[in-house]
């Protein structure tokens, strides 16, 4: 248990919290943009958080006994920024960089380039999600009584070891903070962002999970950016719904240093069930010209001179924060650490050429494989692990497997989460329904998270189920991410390896499986890189190059097979890995045939057909001024993809409609090479 | 008050959910795929509904007094279409059509196909927010004791008239429903689904505008896809979490029509709060083999005749079922009806050449006075109004103007539900946070839907924010949309023209706006159509084609001037309309300057890159023989985008750090005509 002598009522929080206020107002004041008021409505509660509660080592930010703080009003970097700079971890010239070109300091904070940022905030209602992610991650994959996990630091033994402190002559610290408990995670929202549904997602997910580590504090100034939030300050409409979802709650002023302190130690007190605390605040409080005011969101306070002596005026001298140290954690050996160092393909399943697998299935049975063979590895299920093939990851690893229930954007937050802890997770839902969580994989790529995606049910080859389950846009979503790679392959070997390949990948790593059975093409021991490609098909007479991935390798197979019957050889690339695409093969077989031709079972936008229509393009302006493109003159290009709206039919049916089957294909090649005669016999 | 001299004990019910199971066990086995046992578990719901309550002229589905039913969990179609085989509205044979190839029975409910159908569903979760926003539309917008609606029959003046009489002996309507009420809207649900954070976002929606036209049917049967859902038979869990959003709600056992029946009423007569029903089912219900079984779901059931016989067996005589007539609407003039004949122009603002006026000011404007000219208009808003230009019409159109606060999913359901009752909808938030409702806005393209997306703040461009706050990903997410418009005007002049074009348009429209000033290039009378472009600087000696759209436009016509300086003439086009996009135009440049050179405030992916490449593609397989792709020789090309991470930096720097200002465009250009020489001299 903490040590709770210390004096809740020291005037040493408010001072803190003055201090936060005024470096807020500066900063911004400094930038010329960037959000104030929003900052000066939370300093008290971050004031008495930072003196008095949170366990974090600056120094040693990944420590994994360190409490976690998440700022989900992200745009509240005044505040956060402040705070790093009552510690010491910046110093005042840093701060006042902040949201100039080449500050690490920008408008929303940035996990890497910050080191005591774990995710990328600023898309709001995301705070919650990712800290009930991260709640559940340290407290049933880390055990904090021994495992240190992945991502911390493995081997440290305690953390009572060297705390900054300041020359200043007061200290906020408690003195004799307690390395016992547990870490916590902190987040910090505004109440704007409670309509989020994301925010009742994560309510779910962490009153089911029973996330007592899990605080959230809600920083109700009853202003949104418009105008008034829908509850102002109801703070029971808040309370009420948070107690609903099985979560301790407490509504308290915001203000009130006593009070919040109070709330803190009840929080830390509770068992069983995370702790919201609805803080009742001003927006712009101690600033009369913008306290609880409309129109004050998101700019500097009108006169910062005016507004920082109505704070008081700068400090002669400063508080010192001495933050309470980590919990006190022992690294232990993770499950499957001993076979950390096997060859990750070992044991992966193999299939025999010929077999026909659905490559959904053979994801399973790889990542399940992987599990064993890393410890590292986890699996996050959005209900429907029958289906993608998580299955057997979860009957083997139910230790390491999260079934997150029929709720994308948590998937995808407990995966970022986890990855943050050091974590390898694979996360995975039909690809149509992963759309449903962009915008928490846009805010991944910003936040650097590594992370591996996987959609099953690609396509309109699912069949009879309709549109509605056709990932038909996910090579689009994914491919536009920053520092993505997407790969789709065509058979269960190629799947297995795969799976095994992108756990050591960077950034946002997106497999595309299918549902339907698929013909084992190549054999089990032919290895495929990230970037590269498979020459299926080939010789010195071919006339055009067919395209493929996934699903339509095998069309591509079959009409080249018909085509070459009638005298019409043509190349086929087997292009799994859509990004990076296998520009060299691509150019060379351009150059060898004059003509590409994609095949896609995905929109006609975004996917296939673009990624290789993008190596014949420029896609750097040159530094010096020498001519040429360089690339040579661009190859003819076909595209076949899905344009229409599909109905329910059979899958040959609807690769058939959509115009990318076998006999497509072959219409398609024929046309382009002047084939007219040999279509009339090759029917 | 309806009528309620009924037997609710009447053994009708129990015979028409017999039915309407046999029905779904029939179609499902016939597909030989599709959900009988997520059918099974509601069919007695239904069957009270259908036959006791729903208000539905199946002859006249647009009738504005009908109520509407959503079957959120869309795959309990087996379910849905019994439905309308006992109704009569189709025939046993087509039921038996079900899930082949052209039937307009899909595996998942689909709009404009089937005339009852408003929404397309099939991806959870989604019924709710649709429902919210329906339910708001008909109570706001139509105000039903006045106005028919835009989408109703207007001059619809009762709904008593003849409806549909079976010759069987029987019959399962209520004798003498009365006319009078207001129209509800019934949305069926699982349980499973309520893990999905747009539920309750939707929740929110509705208790706060306490729609108490909306009821809420859960059929909680326990078991989702891969096994139980996370509250299992725990009503209280749900109807806690409902209540505590301000909803009525009631637990009741969903296979006692009695039951049923009292909820039904009971909804009915609630006045200001939405009705949750919870109903205990069990999945599989009747059936024995699969009766509340895991592993059981998505599938046939196993021995179909045993399954009939279990369920008592093919009726000999059907249950004749009439619905209660619609609510009597007299269709009364809309606000602006008087005007709607207006030249849509008419009103809309102009700006000086030379102005500089951001785009989002612009559009804000636009659709002020277009709210004026139309009765038909409303817009709808992420809490951002201030940001994305909102503002005045919020003002000027009070009553049509929606505030959704922070719940990007409810914006785009709010407009998806709108437009199914006529309404022309504008709904808007930063371009960033439209990723946060991707699902729903596929699922809108599937369902037919027509409206209007803006998003502001695209791009880079934006300045400090960072890049949490930038759309550089709704290019490619809109473009991917199945029968979609992506419109990015650069000037102020041009924004409002398109705003008023883009609302006769059909599928989604989507207008992408910009933060910052931009000057106004295009004088007030300019024209610009969907597909269309414009080229603002052309010559006979031009010897590449700069392609650029919205902000971009602006750097491209500074790069032009600079290199016409140089003695390096360029053409420039402003590809306003991304997509479609002016293929023609893009043709003749490229014939003439031989290279095009785009660039975007974009990832490189998806967006304007991309749309010009796939001009220059073939992207039709030809149906007969006839050779030769057609377009000519490809161009070269040439793509600025925004490769890199952005920080916070100013808007100049931005564009900069990106490589797509004027500087950039300069450089590229060069590297392409081999300016090396000029190069030096222009600096």
């Amino acid at each position: 248990m903490p040590d709770r002598t210390f004096d809740a009522r020291d005037t040493q929080m408010d001072e803190l919290a003055r201090e936060l206020r005024i470096d807020a107002v500066r900063s911004s004041t400094a930038a010329g943009s960037g959000h104030p008021t929003s900052s000066l409505s939370a300093a008290d509660l971050m004031a008495v958080l930072l003196g008095r509660h949170l366990r974090f080592d600056f120094d040693d930010p990944a420590h994994p006994g360190n409490d976690r703080l998440i700022f989900s009003k992200g745009h509240a970097t005044p505040l956060l920024y402040a705070m790093y700079r009552a510690v010491g971890a910046i110093d005042d010239d840093e701060l006042q960089s902040f949201r100039r070109r080449g500050s690490r300091l920008e408008g929303h904070p940035t996990p890497r380039r910050l080191p005591w940022v774990d995710f990328a905030t600023g898309s709001l209602g995301q705070g919650l999600p990712l800290g009930a992610g991260l709640a559940w991650a340290m407290a049933r994959l880390e055990r904090p009584s021994g495992s240190g996990g992945p991502g911390g630091s493995a081997g440290s033994d305690g953390s009572d070891g060297s705390h900054r402190s300041g020359a200043s002559s007061s200290s906020a610290s408690s003195s004799s903070s307690s390395s016992e408990g547990v870490p916590r995670v902190w987040v910090l929202s505004g109440d704007g962002e409670l309509a989020e549904g994301s925010v009742w997602e994560a309510a779910e997910f962490a009153g089911f999970h029973r996330l007592d580590n899990l605080v959230l504090v809600v920083d109700a100034n009853r202003l949104g950016q418009r105008g008034p939030t829908r509850h102002g300050w109801d703070l029971d409409a808040y309370t009420n719904r948070f107690n609903a979802f099985g979560w301790h709650t407490r509504a308290i002023d915001g203000h009130d240093t006593t009070a919040i302190d109070d709330a803190f130690v009840n929080a830390e007190d509770t068992l069983g069930r995370p702790t919201a605390i609805i803080a009742r605040t001003l927006k712009g409080r101690g600033v009369p010209e913008v306290e609880n005011r409309e129109g004050a969101h998101g700019k500097p306070v009108p006169q910062p001179d005016l507004a920082i002596a109505a704070l008081g005026g700068e400090p002669r001298e400063r508080v010192t924060v001495r933050t309470r140290p980590p919990v006190r954690m022992h690294a232990v050996p993770r499950p499957g650490d001993r076979d950390a160092d096997r060859d990750k393909d070992a044991g992966l399943p193999t299939f025999e050429i010929g077999e026909s697998v659905p490559t959904r299935k053979a994801f399973g049975a790889a990542l399940a494989a992987l599990g064993s063979a890393r410890g590292d590895v986890i699996a996050i299920d959005g209900e429907v692990g029958d289906s993608t093939g998580l299955q057997p990851f979860a009957e083997r690893h139910p230790e390491r497997f999260l079934e997150c229930y029929i709720a994308e954007q948590q998937l995808v937050s407990s995966a970022v989460a986890a990855q943050s802890r050091g974590w390898v997770p694979y996360a995975a839902t039909f690809a149509a329904f992963l759309t449903r969580a962009h915008d928490f994989l846009r805010m991944a790529a910003i936040g650097r998270a590594d992370l591996c995606m996987v959609g099953s049910h690609a396509g309109t080859s699912i069949g009879q189920d309709g549109p509605s389950q056709m990932g038909l846009e996910d090579l689009a979503m994914f491919r536009t991410l920053h520092g993505s790679t997407v790969l789709y392959p065509c058979d269960a070997n190629q799947t297995a390896r795969l799976v095994a390949e992108m756990a050591d990948g960077t950034g946002i790593r997106y497999l595309r499986t299918t549902r339907g059975e698929t013909p084992v093409v190549y054999g089990p021991d032919e290895d495929f890189v990230i970037g590269g490609s498979k020459l299926l098909r080939s010789g010195d007479a071919d006339r055009a190059t067919l395209v493929a991935a996934g699903i339509t390798v095998h069309e591509a197979l079959k009409a080249a097979d018909r085509l070459a019957e009638q005298g019409v050889p043509v190349r086929v690339i087997d292009a799994y890995s859509v990004k990076p695409i296998d520009a060299a093969a691509l150019r060379e077989a351009a150059a060898a045939t004059g003509c590409l031709v994609t095949v896609e079972d995905h929109r006609p936008e975004g996917g296939l057909g673009d990624a290789v229509a993008e190596v014949f393009a420029r896609t750097e302006a040159a530094e010096d001024g020498a001519g040429g493109v360089g690339e040579g003159t661009p190859p003819r290009l076909v595209r076949l993809a899905v344009r229409h709206m599909p109905g329910s039919a059979a899958p040959d049916e609807q690769l058939a409609d959509a115009g990318i089957d076998a006999a497509a294909i072959e219409a398609a090649v024929r046309d382009v090479v002047g084939g007219g005669e040999r279509a009339k016999r090759g029917g």
